[in-house]
């Protein structure tokens, strides 16, 4: 079973050097969310050949412009195509308006409905649930309603170890066993101990994105050892008071976050336009964080069950 | 000095194939024209090497979303590089609605101050002049408010012919041979010829862009015989009815307009996504107007003088 992020786009404020602003596709299984949605998203998707007709979700950050000036022409193309499926958006409260006025003043009725989530920045909110996993939101500190996003699979049954299953194991039963409960007959005795016929449940997988924010360490319990943790990382130490002042993250500020939450792996994205050259803030990154990746267009990221 | 068009887009209302949406450079000598501003148009400008400080006047056709979606990113990045230079912005009123509604939600103050101009589409209005050419507004027949732009040199004066310039003819004189002016000494007495002394100006040039439109005679003698005419052919022939029906042309429309109006080179291009390859719009253009090509995405075409 799948699980997979796909880099869309890495670079702060300003495309540069043929980077695209933040967007991410997540694939669980056959779930697909998009996460934030910079200037041409949308071809950033075609080139890496995602259907852009899977998108179930689509969540939004927070409204500065390179995370969501995409929206609009990703919507427009997706009713061009006929799309009948709705689509979930969360967001802040202002960019339903926003997405209206665009509709409205370019005289787009969409072929799809949308349902709107406006977030709440307050406090983590579970705010998506199906089969497969949740979401939940988390306020970041980027001076402007912004929120990370944390997925998380749900537990998984015991499975069902078909070697040394008995022949008067009956499905209802096998039921019970992947719910790690004990078999008993009519008397009450015990027939079988779960632990005999199943294998431990697959790992539960998670992801945390946390994009846009300055340091801050109020975060760690809500992602504490994700598996994977994309944090922002705008800039290199040197410049951690311009981070600062500008509710932006160094590298050494994600780095410290990821340690600090114990995850199992750090991407790092949200390059400043001042680096045309990525390799610096990777090695400073990994000398406090060593499982340290860079967020790179085009590339997947899998985690393994 | 140059009259250089550069394509930056020129597929409808999708980007498919790699290729962008509607997005122009227009320069002539050091003037920057953006003409229209469809999604991904400042990484097109970026990944050309053209500079977007440069960029003094945005036309915007109209309000559908592939020939504006990209306009806010760009504002934004002028604003980032830190441009005080005022922007002229000519469109339909609603632009300046959305614009001011996606600043307003992204909480975005620009760096720079924008003069907004609103189109009239009822008849060809001169919107632009300054000492090199004007930019005349004219109606498309769109099924919603949308407009052409001709952009034509001004008359050039007659050149001085080093070769025959005799020493006694002063600065003053020569302004006044290169107007056309014969000289005349004190007692009203015929000097020089000015066509004696000087060689004829330098051609006029002028480049019209009509996207987008269904077939309409009426654009003709608006465009008679410019040297270059962009003409919008989203569809070939076969497609004749939904080309109507979509207030759009064919490849036989554009190409029929080109023929009429005399016009000297013809581009075809806002290619529907059907159109994977595009050679065979072209041969059913250039079968009525021979001297059509097509418009690629980074290609510049020049005028000559």
């Amino acid at each position: 079973m799948s699980f997979r992020l796909k880099i869309l786009g890495a670079n702060s404020a300003t495309p540069a050097y043929g980077r695209h602003q933040t967007s991410q596709l997540l694939q669980v299984e056959n779930c697909y969310f998009l996460i934030d949605c910079g200037e041409g998203c949308q071809m950033q998707l075609m080139r890496y050949k995602e259907r852009i007709s899977k998108i179930q979700c689509i969540f939004i950050s927070h409204l500065h412009g390179d995370h969501f000036y995409g929206l609009i022409g990703l919507l427009n193309t997706m009713s061009m195509g006929g799309r009948k499926q709705s689509l979930d958006l969360y967001g802040p409260p202002d960019l339903a308006e926003v997405i209206t006025a665009l509709l409205r003043c370019s005289r787009t009725v969409l072929s799809f409905h949308i349902h709107f989530h406006a977030l709440s920045f307050r406090e983590p909110v579970k705010i998506f649930e199906n089969n497969l996993l949740t979401v939940t939101s988390i306020p970041m500190e980027h001076g402007t309603l912004c929120a990370g996003f944390l997925f998380r699979e749900k537990p998984k049954p015991y499975r069902i170890n078909k070697e040394f299953l008995p022949e008067d194991v009956t499905v209802p039963e096998i039921l019970y066993l992947k719910e790690g409960k004990d078999l008993y007959d009519a008397e009450g005795k015990l027939r079988y101990r779960h632990s005999a016929l199943t294998l431990p449940p697959r790992k539960i997988r998670s992801y945390a994105y946390c994009s846009d924010t300055r340091y801050q360490e109020k975060v760690i319990p809500h992602i504490q050892g994700v598996d994977l943790l994309y944090h922002e990382a705008t800039f290199m130490q040197d410049q951690s008071a311009r981070a600062a002042s500008r509710f932006h993250s160094t590298t050494v500020d994600a780095a410290t976050i990821a340690k600090k939450a114990a995850v199992g792996q750090l991407i790092v994205g949200h390059y400043s336009s001042r680096y045309k050259v990525l390799e610096p803030l990777l090695a400073e990154a990994k000398r406090i964080f060593p499982n340290t990746v860079l967020a790179i267009e085009g590339q997947d990221y899998l985690l393994e069950e």
